[in-house]
């Protein structure tokens, strides 16, 4: 039985849809088993309302939590009882084997590294973020756990992202890619030119530089950036993708006839949905740490929240700190 | 008269779009000359094709171009008689008052650099890019004229885009943002916090940092970013809306239902054009130069080339230099 940790007061509609997310993730698959961590009160209501909700799904009571907004270390430093430090202490303790939350990143972060430490030599944990493409899935990495990364972290965010690729999402002799602003080797800023040549030099499948409008081409199965860029992009793609869909959704509104086409379009748009819709992808896996740790958007549903589980069960199935350390030879 | 050299030899469609597009432009605005720069003999046989096109649209000869993947500077200097050293070289005798072209941003802004200069005071040219909102105009900037920036030319870009999006876009008193993955003003990399500190001193109405997924909103007028990162965000945005059309067109094709979906739906996809569409936002101004300097896109059509055109004439109308100038002060 793999045991789930999921911290129930993280995410914009928490805890709500973390115990809604539990009771579909127990129902989906039969080999987990879930720890809700809150306020035991609150949660309990919640869970009685959920009907026929599965007897692997049980509380653990967390006194606080951290708000989306606050400033990551000290939060964490100071909320010793707050639900992600308790989930985490759970992990440190071995009394389960991974941890979600849709809460604020950088605390996850801030104390998993305090409670679960980084796998030796690996300087800097990284967030990786999975896309669909449609030569299979696309691993980005880092998507904002870093701010000024150095060449050698780009070059293990790119050792770590191979193989998460090649273990987890099974991509045969994945390609990397580093991020550019050309494909010629000269391209770039001081930071990608120095991380070319380390990569280069590196043992994993080094494809050059990639630019930006070949992400999502499934040109190469792997993408490395520094964390400050790769926030700026996965935060950019959000919101134009939702002002797409806000604008059609706005547009068919409209009319009677605009309505009729879009029922007809049904089809389109459910296509389009998998592309723009982050309760598809499920969560971004922490790479670098010494446990298993899922971050789901912290606009999550239910649904976003089970396939978060999903990720998590997948990681422990397929031992993914294990995956990682092989990166240390 | 407002004159402007087209340069005919630039782009992914020419010399056929720019030969069509200064003749939609000069029967679209009745005060502007436009000069072909490029093969004279190939441009004249186009132009012998198209119907009653202006006699206020002419040639002038150009035996050389550069190709969109060829390194700028060396390109530049080799090849005096290329198409936009031609254009500029006319620029420079003040025989045309704006340049134009679809071809290699590189080239462009080396060979106005060489042949315009710089305004006084300004370290760093920088290519701007409007964007439509609900709330106006939005002018980014640097989109990938510079790759290291300092934090002095950071704040640099802020004010030539103050002054672009006051004097040309008519937006009263902009505000202008500091593109970062947070809100705060703590958030960052060493850059941002340093430009930060700067952009706060000046003149400008800044209102401190903005996440991509701001950008979209209007939240400010004026995004500022350096060359590297605007670059990669701006290809990325460009790269994902179309795969999310490619992929709308695709479904409607598979069925005679969507099909029909799809022409009651015209109204929505014509307003989901504008957004992702960039033949609607004309051309992408070089700010800092001695000089009226339009870059349109690489895959520019005539409609493209037409409004890129248009830009070229509003900026000579509005004496777009001189705005620029008052940055000195």
């Amino acid at each position: 039985m793999i045991k789930i940790a999921l911290d129930a007061m993280g995410g914009d509609s928490a805890p709500e849809a973390p115990v809604k997310g539990a009771c579909l993730a127990a129902e989906k698959f039969s080999d987990i088993e879930i720890v809700l961590v809150g306020d035991e009160e609150k949660l309990n209501l919640l869970l009685k309302k959920q009907k026929n909700c599965s007897s692997r799904v049980s509380i653990m009571h967390a006194s606080q939590s951290i708000g989306m907004n606050e400033a990551p270390v000290q939060a964490v430093k100071e909320k010793k009882n707050a639900s992600i430090n308790v989930a985490l202490d759970l992990a440190r303790a071995k009394m389960v084997d991974a941890v979600v939350t849709a809460g604020n990143t950088g605390a996850f972060m801030a104390s998993a590294l305090f409670r679960l430490g980084r796998i030796k030599g690996v300087e800097r944990p990284a967030i990786a973020t999975i896309f669909p493409s449609n030569r299979g899935p696309i691993t980005l990495l880092d998507m904002g756990a870093n701010i000024d990364n150095s060449p050698n972290q780009l070059k293990q965010f790119g050792e770590m992202g191979s193989l998460y690729s090649e273990h987890i999402l099974h991509v045969n002799n994945p390609k990397v890619g580093l991020l550019n602003i050309g494909e010629e080797k000269e391209k770039g800023n001081a930071l990608t030119k120095a991380a070319w040549d380390l990569l280069k030099k590196s043992k994993i499948n080094f494809s050059g530089n990639v630019e930006s409008k070949e992400i999502m081409n499934g040109k190469v199965d792997v993408v490395v950036c520094d964390g400050f860029v790769g926030n700026l992009i996965l935060k950019f793609a959000e919101s134009l993708s939702r002002k797409i869909v806000d604008l059609l959704r706005e547009e068919i509104k409209k009319s009677f006839l605009t309505k009729m086409g879009a029922m007809l379009l049904f089809p389109a748009f459910k296509a389009l949905k998998k592309i723009v819709d982050y309760d598809e992808f499920g969560g971004a896996p922490l790479l670098g740490l010494n446990g298993i740790c899922i971050k789901a958007h912290g606009r999550s549903n239910e649904k976003a929240l089970m396939n978060a589980i999903r990720v998590a069960k997948e990681s422990v199935q397929a031992d993914l700190v294990s995956c990682i350390r092989k990166f240390e030879k």
